[in-house]
Protein backbone atom coordinates (compact mmCIF):
# COMPACT_ATOMS: atom_id res chain seq x y z
CA UNK A 1 0.00 0.00 0.00
CA UNK A 2 1.14 3.15 -0.97
CA UNK A 3 1.68 5.82 2.01
CA UNK A 4 1.47 9.68 1.24
CA UNK A 5 2.07 12.67 3.64
CA UNK A 6 0.25 14.97 3.77
CA UNK A 7 1.32 19.18 5.25
CA UNK A 8 -1.07 21.33 6.80
CA UNK A 9 -0.82 24.69 7.41
CA UNK A 10 -3.78 25.54 10.13
CA UNK A 11 -6.99 25.18 9.50
CA UNK A 12 -9.36 27.76 7.39
CA UNK A 13 -9.11 29.41 3.89
CA UNK A 14 -7.90 32.78 5.10
CA UNK A 15 -4.92 32.01 7.80
CA UNK A 16 -4.21 28.03 7.36
CA UNK A 17 -4.87 25.43 5.37
CA UNK A 18 -7.89 25.80 2.92
CA UNK A 19 -10.58 23.28 4.53
CA UNK A 20 -12.30 22.05 1.42
CA UNK A 21 -9.11 20.92 -0.65
CA UNK A 22 -7.56 19.42 2.84
CA UNK A 23 -10.75 17.20 3.09
CA UNK A 24 -10.86 16.54 -0.94
CA UNK A 25 -7.16 15.72 -0.38
CA UNK A 26 -7.76 13.10 1.87
CA UNK A 27 -11.07 11.38 0.49
CA UNK A 28 -9.47 10.95 -2.98
CA UNK A 29 -6.79 9.28 -1.15
CA UNK A 30 -8.63 7.02 1.10
CA UNK A 31 -11.01 6.11 -2.32
CA UNK A 32 -7.47 5.27 -3.58
CA UNK A 33 -7.15 2.66 -0.62
CA UNK A 34 -3.68 4.22 -0.08
CA UNK A 35 -2.60 4.73 3.55
CA UNK A 36 -2.19 8.72 4.65
CA UNK A 37 -0.41 10.45 7.20
CA UNK A 38 -1.25 14.38 8.03
CA UNK A 39 1.51 16.44 9.13
CA UNK A 40 2.38 20.62 10.07
CA UNK A 41 5.27 22.56 11.21
CA UNK A 42 5.26 23.41 14.84
CA UNK A 43 5.37 26.92 14.39
CA UNK A 44 2.91 29.98 15.42
CA UNK A 45 0.44 31.20 12.36
CA UNK A 46 1.60 34.25 11.03
CA UNK A 47 -1.38 36.08 12.04
CA UNK A 48 -5.08 34.91 12.64
CA UNK A 49 -7.80 36.06 10.64
CA UNK A 50 -12.18 35.90 11.77
CA UNK A 51 -13.04 34.11 8.78
CA UNK A 52 -16.55 35.98 9.76
CA UNK A 53 -15.18 39.41 9.39
CA UNK A 54 -12.29 38.75 7.38
CA UNK A 55 -9.90 40.74 9.43
CA UNK A 56 -6.61 40.03 11.79
CA UNK A 57 -7.35 39.26 15.38
CA UNK A 58 -4.80 41.46 17.10
CA UNK A 59 -3.05 39.88 19.74
CA UNK A 60 -4.30 36.69 19.55
CA UNK A 61 -1.70 33.76 18.55
CA UNK A 62 -2.37 30.35 17.22
CA UNK A 63 -0.23 27.28 16.47
CA UNK A 64 -0.43 25.95 12.93
CA UNK A 65 0.55 22.24 14.25
CA UNK A 66 -2.59 22.74 16.95
CA UNK A 67 -5.12 24.15 14.34
CA UNK A 68 -4.16 21.91 11.58
CA UNK A 69 -4.87 18.83 14.30
CA UNK A 70 -8.68 19.69 13.64
CA UNK A 71 -8.54 18.54 10.41
CA UNK A 72 -6.80 15.75 10.96
CA UNK A 73 -9.42 14.72 14.13
CA UNK A 74 -6.02 14.86 15.75
CA UNK A 75 -4.42 12.60 13.66
CA UNK A 76 -1.31 14.46 12.72
CA UNK A 77 2.04 14.99 13.87
CA UNK A 78 5.06 17.42 13.47
CA UNK A 79 6.40 17.96 10.26
CA UNK A 80 9.86 17.60 11.74
CA UNK A 81 8.89 13.60 12.58
CA UNK A 82 8.48 13.28 8.89
CA UNK A 83 11.20 10.53 7.63
CA UNK A 84 11.11 10.62 3.85
CA UNK A 85 11.54 6.90 3.42
CA UNK A 86 8.35 6.22 5.57
CA UNK A 87 6.44 7.75 2.41
CA UNK A 88 6.01 7.66 -0.89
CA UNK A 89 5.03 11.40 -1.91
CA UNK A 90 3.84 14.71 -0.41
CA UNK A 91 0.65 16.25 -0.95
CA UNK A 92 0.69 20.11 0.01
CA UNK A 93 -3.29 21.70 0.11
CA UNK A 94 -3.63 25.70 -0.33
CA UNK A 95 -4.80 28.22 1.24
CA UNK A 96 -3.29 31.20 2.67
CA UNK A 97 -1.55 29.32 5.66
CA UNK A 98 0.22 27.95 2.41
CA UNK A 99 1.61 31.39 1.58
CA UNK A 100 1.92 32.59 4.86
CA UNK A 101 3.31 29.47 7.08
CA UNK A 102 4.93 27.76 4.85
CA UNK A 103 6.21 30.45 2.87
CA UNK A 104 6.42 34.05 3.02
CA UNK A 105 5.45 34.37 -0.19
CA UNK A 106 2.38 36.37 0.90
CA UNK A 107 3.74 39.48 2.12
CA UNK A 108 7.41 39.01 0.43
CA UNK A 109 5.75 37.84 -3.55
CA UNK A 110 8.70 36.62 -5.55
CA UNK A 111 11.60 37.12 -2.95
CA UNK A 112 9.73 34.95 -0.43
CA UNK A 113 11.30 32.09 1.74
CA UNK A 114 10.16 28.59 2.27
CA UNK A 115 9.76 27.60 5.86
CA UNK A 116 13.06 25.56 6.55
CA UNK A 117 11.68 22.48 7.22
CA UNK A 118 9.16 22.41 4.36
CA UNK A 119 12.01 23.07 2.08
CA UNK A 120 13.93 20.42 4.03
CA UNK A 121 11.45 18.05 3.33
CA UNK A 122 10.34 18.82 -0.17
CA UNK A 123 14.39 18.84 -1.55
CA UNK A 124 15.34 15.35 0.32
CA UNK A 125 11.84 13.95 -1.73
CA UNK A 126 12.88 15.87 -4.74
CA UNK A 127 16.30 13.97 -4.86
CA UNK A 128 14.70 10.47 -3.82
CA UNK A 129 12.57 11.09 -7.34
CA UNK A 130 9.36 10.63 -5.31
CA UNK A 131 6.49 12.98 -6.76
CA UNK A 132 4.94 15.98 -4.99
CA UNK A 133 1.53 17.48 -5.48
CA UNK A 134 0.62 21.55 -4.67
CA UNK A 135 -2.93 22.50 -4.76
CA UNK A 136 -4.09 26.10 -5.34
CA UNK A 137 -1.49 28.69 -4.03
CA UNK A 138 1.21 25.93 -2.99
CA UNK A 139 2.70 25.57 -6.33
CA UNK A 140 4.72 29.09 -5.27
CA UNK A 141 7.10 27.37 -3.56
CA UNK A 142 8.09 24.84 -6.44
CA UNK A 143 11.05 26.88 -7.81
CA UNK A 144 12.26 26.74 -4.84
CA UNK A 145 12.42 23.34 -4.48
CA UNK A 146 13.18 22.10 -7.85
CA UNK A 147 14.73 25.22 -9.48
CA UNK A 148 15.38 24.90 -12.81
CA UNK A 149 11.95 25.00 -15.05
CA UNK A 150 10.04 23.12 -13.47
CA UNK A 151 6.58 22.74 -14.93
CA UNK A 152 3.46 24.29 -12.58
CA UNK A 153 0.67 25.93 -11.98
CA UNK A 154 -2.29 28.07 -10.13
CA UNK A 155 -4.85 28.51 -12.92
CA UNK A 156 -4.49 31.97 -14.59
CA UNK A 157 -4.01 34.86 -12.23
CA UNK A 158 -1.23 36.81 -14.07
CA UNK A 159 0.47 38.44 -11.13
CA UNK A 160 1.27 34.86 -9.46
CA UNK A 161 2.02 33.27 -12.37
CA UNK A 162 4.77 36.12 -13.03
CA UNK A 163 6.11 35.84 -9.94
CA UNK A 164 6.45 31.74 -10.33
CA UNK A 165 8.35 32.37 -13.53
CA UNK A 166 10.66 34.94 -11.67
CA UNK A 167 11.82 32.60 -9.27
CA UNK A 168 12.39 29.78 -11.86
CA UNK A 169 9.36 28.36 -12.59
CA UNK A 170 7.91 27.74 -15.49
CA UNK A 171 3.79 28.58 -15.22
CA UNK A 172 1.32 26.83 -17.64
CA UNK A 173 -2.12 28.30 -17.53
CA UNK A 174 -4.49 25.66 -16.57
CA UNK A 175 -8.43 25.05 -15.68
CA UNK A 176 -9.73 24.20 -12.40
CA UNK A 177 -11.13 20.56 -13.39
CA UNK A 178 -7.18 19.65 -14.70
CA UNK A 179 -3.54 19.42 -13.26
CA UNK A 180 -0.26 20.10 -14.73
CA UNK A 181 2.32 17.25 -14.50
CA UNK A 182 5.99 17.65 -14.93
CA UNK A 183 7.11 14.11 -15.71
CA UNK A 184 10.63 14.91 -15.10
CA UNK A 185 10.70 16.49 -11.87
CA UNK A 186 7.49 14.64 -10.68
CA UNK A 187 5.58 17.04 -9.67
CA UNK A 188 1.91 17.71 -10.16
CA UNK A 189 -0.13 20.86 -9.41
CA UNK A 190 -3.96 22.14 -9.67
CA UNK A 191 -5.67 24.95 -9.37
CA UNK A 192 -8.52 24.32 -7.16
CA UNK A 193 -9.34 27.47 -5.51
CA UNK A 194 -7.74 29.82 -7.38
CA UNK A 195 -10.42 29.94 -9.56
CA UNK A 196 -13.23 26.89 -8.21
CA UNK A 197 -16.63 28.41 -8.43
CA UNK A 198 -18.12 25.29 -6.62
CA UNK A 199 -16.51 22.27 -4.58
CA UNK A 200 -16.89 20.18 -7.18
CA UNK A 201 -14.86 22.10 -9.02
CA UNK A 202 -12.21 21.66 -6.82
CA UNK A 203 -12.40 18.04 -5.98
CA UNK A 204 -12.23 17.20 -9.73
CA UNK A 205 -9.18 18.65 -10.12
CA UNK A 206 -7.52 17.43 -6.67
CA UNK A 207 -8.58 13.96 -7.17
CA UNK A 208 -6.66 14.19 -10.84
CA UNK A 209 -3.79 15.28 -9.01
CA UNK A 210 -4.19 12.28 -5.94
CA UNK A 211 -4.27 9.98 -9.10
CA UNK A 212 -1.36 11.62 -11.14
CA UNK A 213 0.41 12.05 -7.75
CA UNK A 214 0.10 8.04 -7.10
CA UNK A 215 0.90 7.21 -10.89
CA UNK A 216 4.11 8.70 -10.51
CA UNK A 217 4.74 6.90 -7.01
CA UNK B 1 -33.20 24.51 -7.80
CA UNK B 2 -33.63 23.09 -4.02
CA UNK B 3 -32.35 25.25 -1.70
CA UNK B 4 -30.77 23.64 1.22
CA UNK B 5 -29.21 25.03 5.05
CA UNK B 6 -26.49 23.50 6.36
CA UNK B 7 -26.19 24.14 10.04
CA UNK B 8 -22.62 24.17 11.90
CA UNK B 9 -21.42 24.38 15.42
CA UNK B 10 -18.41 25.37 14.89
CA UNK B 11 -15.10 23.80 13.51
CA UNK B 12 -13.53 20.83 14.46
CA UNK B 13 -14.78 17.54 15.90
CA UNK B 14 -13.97 17.79 20.08
CA UNK B 15 -15.30 21.70 20.32
CA UNK B 16 -17.33 22.23 16.92
CA UNK B 17 -18.86 20.86 14.21
CA UNK B 18 -16.96 17.37 12.34
CA UNK B 19 -15.13 19.20 9.44
CA UNK B 20 -15.33 15.93 7.23
CA UNK B 21 -18.89 15.49 7.82
CA UNK B 22 -19.68 19.42 6.86
CA UNK B 23 -17.54 19.49 3.76
CA UNK B 24 -19.04 16.23 2.33
CA UNK B 25 -22.56 17.58 3.51
CA UNK B 26 -21.25 20.38 1.07
CA UNK B 27 -19.79 18.14 -1.70
CA UNK B 28 -22.63 15.84 -2.16
CA UNK B 29 -25.28 18.90 -2.18
CA UNK B 30 -22.74 21.03 -4.95
CA UNK B 31 -22.29 17.31 -6.80
CA UNK B 32 -26.84 16.92 -6.53
CA UNK B 33 -27.03 20.84 -8.38
CA UNK B 34 -28.76 22.00 -5.02
CA UNK B 35 -27.96 25.77 -3.70
CA UNK B 36 -27.18 25.76 -0.14
CA UNK B 37 -26.22 28.25 2.74
CA UNK B 38 -24.24 27.75 5.73
CA UNK B 39 -25.59 29.10 9.12
CA UNK B 40 -24.37 28.43 12.88
CA UNK B 41 -25.51 30.00 16.33
CA UNK B 42 -23.81 33.46 17.70
CA UNK B 43 -22.60 32.05 20.46
CA UNK B 44 -19.60 31.51 22.52
CA UNK B 45 -18.38 27.76 22.24
CA UNK B 46 -19.15 25.88 25.28
CA UNK B 47 -14.93 25.68 25.48
CA UNK B 48 -12.04 25.49 23.35
CA UNK B 49 -10.37 21.86 22.70
CA UNK B 50 -6.75 21.65 21.59
CA UNK B 51 -7.43 18.99 18.99
CA UNK B 52 -3.90 17.75 19.38
CA UNK B 53 -3.53 16.83 22.81
CA UNK B 54 -7.20 16.89 23.67
CA UNK B 55 -7.09 18.72 26.34
CA UNK B 56 -9.89 21.89 27.34
CA UNK B 57 -7.08 25.06 26.90
CA UNK B 58 -8.23 27.26 29.94
CA UNK B 59 -8.94 30.82 29.53
CA UNK B 60 -9.75 30.78 25.96
CA UNK B 61 -12.70 31.58 24.25
CA UNK B 62 -14.36 31.34 20.28
CA UNK B 63 -17.10 31.86 18.89
CA UNK B 64 -19.66 29.38 17.27
CA UNK B 65 -20.43 31.41 14.26
CA UNK B 66 -17.19 33.18 13.69
CA UNK B 67 -15.40 29.50 13.86
CA UNK B 68 -18.00 27.73 11.88
CA UNK B 69 -17.13 30.56 9.25
CA UNK B 70 -13.43 28.56 8.46
CA UNK B 71 -15.55 25.78 7.35
CA UNK B 72 -17.82 27.97 5.25
CA UNK B 73 -15.22 29.93 3.40
CA UNK B 74 -16.64 33.21 5.26
CA UNK B 75 -19.86 32.56 3.34
CA UNK B 76 -22.08 31.74 6.86
CA UNK B 77 -24.89 33.70 8.58
CA UNK B 78 -26.21 33.83 12.32
CA UNK B 79 -28.80 31.33 12.25
CA UNK B 80 -31.01 33.99 13.71
CA UNK B 81 -30.75 35.36 10.35
CA UNK B 82 -32.45 31.75 8.61
CA UNK B 83 -36.10 32.17 7.31
CA UNK B 84 -37.87 28.81 6.93
CA UNK B 85 -39.48 30.34 3.52
CA UNK B 86 -36.00 30.67 1.53
CA UNK B 87 -34.73 26.87 2.81
CA UNK B 88 -36.55 23.27 1.18
CA UNK B 89 -34.49 21.72 4.03
CA UNK B 90 -32.45 21.98 7.01
CA UNK B 91 -28.51 19.39 7.40
CA UNK B 92 -26.79 19.19 10.22
CA UNK B 93 -23.50 17.65 10.53
CA UNK B 94 -22.11 15.86 13.41
CA UNK B 95 -19.09 16.57 15.22
CA UNK B 96 -19.21 16.91 20.05
CA UNK B 97 -20.07 20.63 18.56
CA UNK B 98 -23.88 19.42 18.06
CA UNK B 99 -23.73 18.10 21.66
CA UNK B 100 -21.90 20.64 23.00
CA UNK B 101 -23.33 23.69 21.44
CA UNK B 102 -26.31 23.12 20.11
CA UNK B 103 -27.93 21.18 22.54
CA UNK B 104 -26.46 20.19 25.87
CA UNK B 105 -26.78 16.18 25.33
CA UNK B 106 -22.70 15.96 26.20
CA UNK B 107 -22.90 17.13 29.70
CA UNK B 108 -26.54 16.40 30.73
CA UNK B 109 -27.58 13.25 28.32
CA UNK B 110 -31.34 12.54 27.98
CA UNK B 111 -32.20 15.78 30.49
CA UNK B 112 -30.33 18.60 27.29
CA UNK B 113 -31.66 21.39 26.07
CA UNK B 114 -31.56 22.54 22.55
CA UNK B 115 -29.92 25.81 22.07
CA UNK B 116 -33.44 28.14 21.46
CA UNK B 117 -32.66 29.46 18.20
CA UNK B 118 -32.37 25.38 17.05
CA UNK B 119 -35.02 24.36 18.38
CA UNK B 120 -37.14 26.99 17.28
CA UNK B 121 -35.49 27.04 13.24
CA UNK B 122 -36.04 22.52 13.51
CA UNK B 123 -39.81 23.04 14.76
CA UNK B 124 -40.63 25.23 12.30
CA UNK B 125 -39.29 23.17 9.59
CA UNK B 126 -41.14 20.22 11.37
CA UNK B 127 -44.39 22.09 11.07
CA UNK B 128 -44.35 22.89 7.62
CA UNK B 129 -43.61 19.39 6.38
CA UNK B 130 -39.91 20.27 5.40
CA UNK B 131 -37.01 17.47 5.79
CA UNK B 132 -34.59 17.31 8.05
CA UNK B 133 -30.77 15.66 8.16
CA UNK B 134 -29.09 15.05 11.26
CA UNK B 135 -25.83 13.22 11.02
CA UNK B 136 -23.26 11.29 13.69
CA UNK B 137 -24.29 12.58 17.28
CA UNK B 138 -26.45 15.54 15.77
CA UNK B 139 -29.83 13.08 15.96
CA UNK B 140 -29.94 13.23 19.87
CA UNK B 141 -31.89 16.46 19.37
CA UNK B 142 -34.62 14.40 16.98
CA UNK B 143 -37.02 13.58 20.14
CA UNK B 144 -36.90 17.48 20.92
CA UNK B 145 -38.11 18.22 17.98
CA UNK B 146 -40.80 15.42 16.95
CA UNK B 147 -41.35 14.17 20.09
CA UNK B 148 -43.64 11.44 19.02
CA UNK B 149 -41.46 7.81 18.58
CA UNK B 150 -39.68 9.77 15.50
CA UNK B 151 -37.39 6.79 14.24
CA UNK B 152 -33.74 7.88 14.01
CA UNK B 153 -30.10 6.61 14.29
CA UNK B 154 -26.56 7.21 15.88
CA UNK B 155 -25.52 4.10 14.84
CA UNK B 156 -24.71 1.27 17.56
CA UNK B 157 -23.36 3.08 20.60
CA UNK B 158 -25.92 1.51 23.42
CA UNK B 159 -25.46 4.42 25.81
CA UNK B 160 -26.52 7.09 23.34
CA UNK B 161 -29.44 4.78 21.54
CA UNK B 162 -30.94 4.22 24.89
CA UNK B 163 -30.64 8.02 25.98
CA UNK B 164 -32.79 8.71 22.81
CA UNK B 165 -35.47 5.94 23.08
CA UNK B 166 -35.60 7.56 26.69
CA UNK B 167 -35.98 11.08 25.13
CA UNK B 168 -39.54 10.11 23.13
CA UNK B 169 -37.20 8.66 20.02
CA UNK B 170 -37.12 5.11 18.26
CA UNK B 171 -33.67 4.58 18.25
CA UNK B 172 -33.34 2.54 14.88
CA UNK B 173 -29.34 0.29 14.58
CA UNK B 174 -27.87 1.45 11.45
CA UNK B 175 -23.94 0.91 9.67
CA UNK B 176 -21.95 3.82 8.52
CA UNK B 177 -22.72 3.29 4.96
CA UNK B 178 -26.90 3.77 5.39
CA UNK B 179 -29.50 5.91 6.51
CA UNK B 180 -32.68 5.79 8.75
CA UNK B 181 -35.99 7.44 7.04
CA UNK B 182 -38.61 8.01 9.29
CA UNK B 183 -40.89 9.28 6.13
CA UNK B 184 -44.06 10.61 8.08
CA UNK B 185 -41.53 12.81 10.01
CA UNK B 186 -39.44 13.89 6.97
CA UNK B 187 -36.35 13.00 9.21
CA UNK B 188 -33.07 11.35 7.48
CA UNK B 189 -30.07 10.17 9.97
CA UNK B 190 -26.66 8.34 9.41
CA UNK B 191 -24.02 7.64 11.93
CA UNK B 192 -21.07 8.93 9.63
CA UNK B 193 -17.98 9.27 12.71
CA UNK B 194 -20.23 7.59 15.01
CA UNK B 195 -19.14 4.56 13.23
CA UNK B 196 -16.80 5.90 10.48
CA UNK B 197 -13.04 4.28 10.55
CA UNK B 198 -12.31 6.09 7.38
CA UNK B 199 -13.50 9.19 5.94
CA UNK B 200 -15.06 7.36 2.64
CA UNK B 201 -17.03 5.30 4.94
CA UNK B 202 -18.81 9.03 5.85
CA UNK B 203 -19.09 10.03 2.73
CA UNK B 204 -20.99 6.78 1.38
CA UNK B 205 -23.51 7.48 4.19
CA UNK B 206 -23.71 11.07 4.08
CA UNK B 207 -24.04 11.21 0.17
CA UNK B 208 -27.21 8.55 1.03
CA UNK B 209 -28.48 11.08 3.30
CA UNK B 210 -28.30 14.33 1.03
CA UNK B 211 -30.30 12.22 -1.69
CA UNK B 212 -33.09 10.94 0.67
CA UNK B 213 -33.14 14.71 2.23
CA UNK B 214 -33.75 16.02 -1.48
CA UNK B 215 -35.95 13.29 -2.60
CA UNK B 216 -37.89 14.26 0.41
CA UNK B 217 -38.61 18.08 -0.71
Amino acid sequence: MKRIAVILSGCGVFDGAEIYESVLTLLHLDKANVHYQCFAPDMPQRHVINHLSGDVVEGETRQVLVEAARIARGEIKALSELREGDFDALIFPGGFGAAKNLCSFATEGQAMQLQPEVLEVCQRFAKAAKPIGLICIAPVIAAKIYGDKVKCTIGHDTATAEAINAMGAQHVPCNVDDVVIDEQHKLVTTPAYMLAQRINEASVGIEKLVHAVLALC
